[in-house]
């Protein structure tokens, strides 16, 4: 995929070796890892919003209740969102070069509200189904008061950027000879088995997309 | 520990019964996840920067370069901290009804810089030794350049709301009797076994501290 110049925002003016501006990156990062920030100002001042995310091509896309105070603040707004994805805790023979292996992707835009009621279901098929697979049409349909209730906001992913480090510490070369031990501790996100509701009816079993390991 | 009663700006507007003010509630989220987002506001605009926080008391902690963007718009400026663990994705019977077992922490205040070096060291080493225990002392000293290059920041811990969702999902009271599976798929962060710098002198085993499994 293409590589989009970056922006003077988004563009990493430190440890700029750990940047990426590729789509293929980006999307990478973001289809890992749902969870985000949503950041944005409101009455001149900064929230952040954790929520959901997902991406359909080039556009990311977040939801929640028509009633929400962040999906009011951020219709036609400028919006950052970030994905942060912690890989592990690395270990360095000195407290200064301690750091962390991570990807993360931050995305600024302004954000627009999925007005069309066709389109926005359309779009949440895609969030459920990218969750569990092929799930959306297993379940009791949408009602037009539940789609009246819920609020989709989309952004293009067009002024982003990727950060990602990896590896073992960077020490000081004169330290690499101390007797202290140096590395990684690898995290990972670690999705379980099914825990079924005790209201399931008897004999559902759970479903092969709630068995996957997609996440992380 | 004391209930602080909340501000307006981060007492929870809908699904109340998710919300939580008292300290523990919040100390708790905030001591078992070290990542957060800090937002801010840059030339009017919001951005958000992923880091690591750390508590000591009532008061919350995040560092990095002296010639951050982030570090340097946040100085004496509004910020709003959040931090989130994903705990479970929740499959319901309807789209509607899925939803995200999670603990979060919105921490709303005025950034403020420390300024003492004495005190800087200090809340660095809480930070290295909350992640790994008693490490700080066993590592090559801290110089004067390098902490001249580090920034530390500080909040209390005053204006905060933590959010919670625990349990299988809630669905419509008709839509239990549906054959279709309901239940949680937990997730947790998962510390693996620690992966040793290839760099590391011959015979330095792991410390105690990197086996631990203390965090999620």
């Amino acid at each position: 995929m293409s590589t989009t110049p970056p922006t003077d925002r988004v563009r990493l003016r430190r440890q700029h070796t750990r940047g990426a501006y590729d789509k293929a990156s980006i999307h990478s990062i973001l289809d890992v890892m749902p969870m985000c920030s949503v950041g944005y100002v409101f009455d001149g001042r900064p929230l952040v919003t954790p929520t959901f995310q997902w991406r359909e091509g080039n556009d990311v896309f977040w939801h929640g209740s028509s009633a929400s105070r962040m999906l009011r603040a951020v219709e036609a707004a400028d919006v950052c969102l970030t994905v942060a994805v912690l890989d592990g805790l690395v270990v360095a023979r000195s407290g200064f070069h301690h750091s962390v292996n991570y990807r993360s992707v931050m995305l600024l835009g302004n954000a627009r509200k999925v007005d069309d009621p066709e389109e926005m279901e359309a779009r949440l098929k895609t969030f459920v189904d990218g969750l569990f697979p092929r799930r959306w049409d297993t379940l009791r349909p949408a009602t037009a008061q539940e789609l009246r209730a819920t609020t989709v906001m989309t952004m293009p992913i067009d002024e982003a950027a990727a950060k990602v480090r990896t590896g073992p510490p960077v020490d000081d070369e004169e330290d690499y000879a101390l007797s202290i031990w140096g590395g990684v501790i690898p995290i990972r996100m670690q999705v379980l088995d099914p825990v079924p509701d005790p209201r399931n009816i008897p004999g559902v079993e759970p479903p092969e997309h709630t068995l996957n390991d997609r996440l992380g």
